[in-house]
């Protein structure tokens, strides 16, 4: 059975093992791959940090795109451990005590409270750093335009026009009303911009042409969209058992989102026309973006 | 009179006034030179971070190396200024309460002070963020080899094998005795690393050979030794007033420094030595290496 054949939940799981396994490389505290000095307790709560058993979906969402236009190459997974250096970098500042203050990640301590504050700001500081110096790395990518196209992109989604704007604006946001622009504004920064730039990567890294990168990327906008519409379907329709965190933590914090705006059946309908719409786009790529169409499914169903 | 033949401090104040400028154009509230959304707010904190008033010795270097290798061109300034913007991340986030909580930063309060702590950690995240941004920007430069070997060592000696991993090594060193390695271990990485990285991407931009490249790099390894140095040196023989801040504060944190360990008059003449090494470095290079040698004596001797 070859790969592309495999239910989506195999090859998920298996894209998420190939990243977990690289960063786990990468973050090795055996010094004979490391050129510089890396002080052993920062490097382990990097570690706490990106080896989190995340589900890995924006490396996913980049190395499938790249492999739908074309692009099979061992360069499209250290790109994609970039983007979860990233996305692991945001998690960690935003569990600290002065912004989200959670305690608990995925049934563990987070990197503060496992550590301490100033050492989770730093294994941030340190993961997105990291970031970019995989980006322009010349093993991600042989041509080095491609490689800073990678690391502009990067930045701009990830900066204050991405997800630290984002956030920034959902921290100015609690416990006042907001326009459902402003909503969508925020969640498009904080979550749909790095889930977005996933798949136009991938586009970036096949070198597509100038149609196919649009449709990718406003696939990935789609996949951002859908994201944080399941997200908000789920704060309100699950236990906290089945979400592995606390439920119902928008309704407390009287968070506004546009499933509390719309309801749970306008926010169930938009979702079915973001699919449909996710389907057409990739139409023209036949059933070599099965696997795409099938993750938008996915991500727009899921229960956790 | 040419540029060249004036005084150093005129030309520290030129550089100073021009990567002002830059910075506040590039972070300016003008919508039209903005692609993107900036929350205001955030954008406002990054300007207080960055426009500060500061010497701007790292951009003067990279600038001052990349002319003696006979590159002078708009890019050098912009990779000037993504220098600026790490550097001003990594102050924001060393005031910040959970490390050094510091409340005053050049007679103005720090940005957690002025804002809030997670505006402060957002917009050191955004600053660094930004700066990748900028050196990957093909205005930097127009090889995009070039811009990537930048974005490299940039990213390297920022992260945990350079600037966060010294501040790491800095906090995890407080009240405990060191010793003259893990001294000189944590300020090459905390200080050094940037300083000696502005004069080597002075290199990279000028395409220097390996043999310039060599030279210069030791020299920025020089100027970030002898400026640690002479930060020492004042903390015990000047007054709060001379400093623009406060003094005596490594005796009153019982943190050991170079001085500490060997006393102001082996520390003056370590600096000589260095002095002397770095003049002979820049030898080859004649009269192109003026301003460079003023530099480091300026840096040697400074009184604040």
């Amino acid at each position: 059975m070859s790969p592309q054949s495999q239910p989506l939940k195999t090859r998920l799981k298996a894209c998420a093992e190939d990243v977990a396994q690289k960063l786990e490389r990468m973050l090795s505290e055996d010094p004979r791959g490391a050129e510089q000095y890396r002080p052993p307790r920062l490097l382990e709560a990097m570690r706490h940090g990106v080896l989190n058993g995340g589900k890995r979906i924006r490396p996913f969402l980049m190395i499938e795109t790249a492999r739908m236009l074309g692009y099979e190459h061992p360069g499209a997974l250290r790109a994609a451990c970039a983007l979860e250096c990233v996305h692991s970098y945001s998690l960690i500042h935003d569990d600290l005590p002065a912004m989200d203050d959670d305690a608990l990640r995925r049934g563990k301590p987070t990197v503060h409270v496992a550590f301490d504050e100033a050492t989770a700001i730093l294994a941030g500081d340190s993961l997105l750093t990291m970031a970019f110096d995989i980006m322009a790395d010349e093993k991600t990518h042989y041509k080095a335009e491609v490689r800073t196209e990678l690391v502009r992109g990067l930045a701009q989604n990830a900066g204050i026009g991405g997800m630290a704007g984002g956030q920034s604006l959902d921290i100015a946001s609690e416990g006042r009303s907001i326009t459902e622009g402003e909503i969508r504004q925020l969640e498009q920064m904080k979550t749909g911009a790095l889930l977005r730039f996933a798949c136009e990567a991938g586009a970036m890294l096949a070198e597509a042409n100038a149609k196919e990168r649009a449709a990718v990327t406003r696939f990935g906008t789609i996949i951002g969209l859908a994201f944080q519409l399941a997200d908000d379907l789920l704060d309100v329709t699950s236990t906290s058992a089945q979400l592995g965190k606390t439920a119902g933590k928008d309704q407390k914090a009287k968070k506004a989102t546009l499933v509390s705006l719309h309801g749970i059946e306008a926010t169930r309908a938009e979702l079915n026309t973001l699919i449909t719409e996710a389907e057409s786009l990739l139409a023209p790529f036949g059933s070599q973006a099965d696997t795409l169409t099938a993750t938008a499914r996915y991500i727009a169903t899921r229960k956790n």
